[in-house]
């Protein structure tokens, strides 16, 4: 019976690991679609959501069965908790790199961003694609360091995000209405993505010391 | 012992209660403050968004204390599970009442939207409003059919906010950078509040019946 206990626990961080993985490859794809105006990229994004939606509810109704016939205690119950309390947001995350799949589909072949904002949004693409790697390499390690870089990351991605307004704001701007809402939502994703991982960042560090630090905040 | 286990169940329950609540409060004073280019009010949203943040945070606390040492079981473990399922994402409505609010505050003293738009603002608004009411009420009684009500406030509010991009996108928008980057916005904030409560509803789906509908995708 231990015996089961320990490998379902484990089985509980493999798809963590699991699920992270394929965000990562979500939004690797994603932004390369993003960026290349490369449709194919898009619609296999798009496509495969629905996976990563599945198995972070079939997660979800693993950890619930472990806490209903295990009552794990003690660093077992956080790992389960986390786990409960970690996978909407990766989910989540899988969401924003499929809307990002969308808005390239939806104006290929043109590009969705103007020449003047390609580069930011290059930088952008590139540090979600970074964060998302980090996210995964600290579920597996609970390397808690690598929850600072995130940050880093994310404090960049915000400065990026604010740099597109000043851009879209600034007399310099000559898009149409929908260079302008597809701008803006664009770089709403991007900053999202990233928040999301510093979110779940902070319930990992929940469960690597037990130390609540108010680890709902987003 | 058993007495102290119910009473902190019932707090569970309460505090979730509470929490939206607030959020009902944020997204009625939001939206108003939203139509009515009203600062004070606005102000007050953004002031009162971390008691909600805190709020949400010190139930989780409790949630994990009584998983760790009541190990509950069935109905009672079930509520202990939602409310850390749910938690965040009341959280995250509050903080898109704020968002709200914050796009009053920068535009005031003028309003936010155009005059064009500000009746599908307003119904938008009024709709989130009623959807965290029933949010409220579905928290304190389970009653099911208030779920599937929350779902067709939802279906309302996807297609304002597809008609917002239409008129925004169409040939006689005639608003400038500002413009079309807060509506794109707002839409956006109003709809995602509203979300987030049908997949709350999903969750407590899940604790009245305790069947699994993969109730994790929002």
């Amino acid at each position: 019976m231990r015996e089961v206990f320990q490998q379902e626990l484990r089985e509980v961080q493999e798809r963590l690991v699991e699920i992270s993985e394929l965000v990562t490859v979500a939004i690797t794809n994603a932004t390369e679609a993003f960026n290349e105006s490369n449709v194919t990229l898009a619609e296999m994004v798009i496509a495969e959501d629905s996976k990563i939606d599945a198995l972070a509810s079939s997660l979800d109704e693993l950890a619930i069965n472990i806490l209903a016939l295990q009552q794990p205690v003690a660093r077992d119950l956080r790992i389960v908790v986390t786990a409960l309390r970690v996978s909407s947001s990766l989910e989540r995350m899988g969401d924003i790199a499929e809307h990002i799949a969308q808005l390239a589909r939806y104006r290929y072949p043109d590009k969705v961003v103007k020449k003047s904002l390609r580069q930011t949004f290059a930088e952008m693409g590139r540090l979600d694609v970074e964060i998302a790697k980090k996210l995964t390499v600290l579920l597996q390690t609970e390397d808690i360091a690598l929850a600072d870089e995130m940050r880093n990351d994310d404090d960049k991605i915000d400065e990026l995000h604010v740099s597109v307004f000043d851009a879209v704001l600034g007399s310099h701007w000559k898009g149409e209405a929908v260079d302008t809402v597809d701008v803006t939502l664009a770089s709403r994703y991007h900053e999202r993505f990233a928040d999301h991982a510093v979110s779940i960042a902070k319930k990992v560090q929940y469960l690597a010391t037990g130390e609540w630090q108010g680890a709902t905040a987003s």
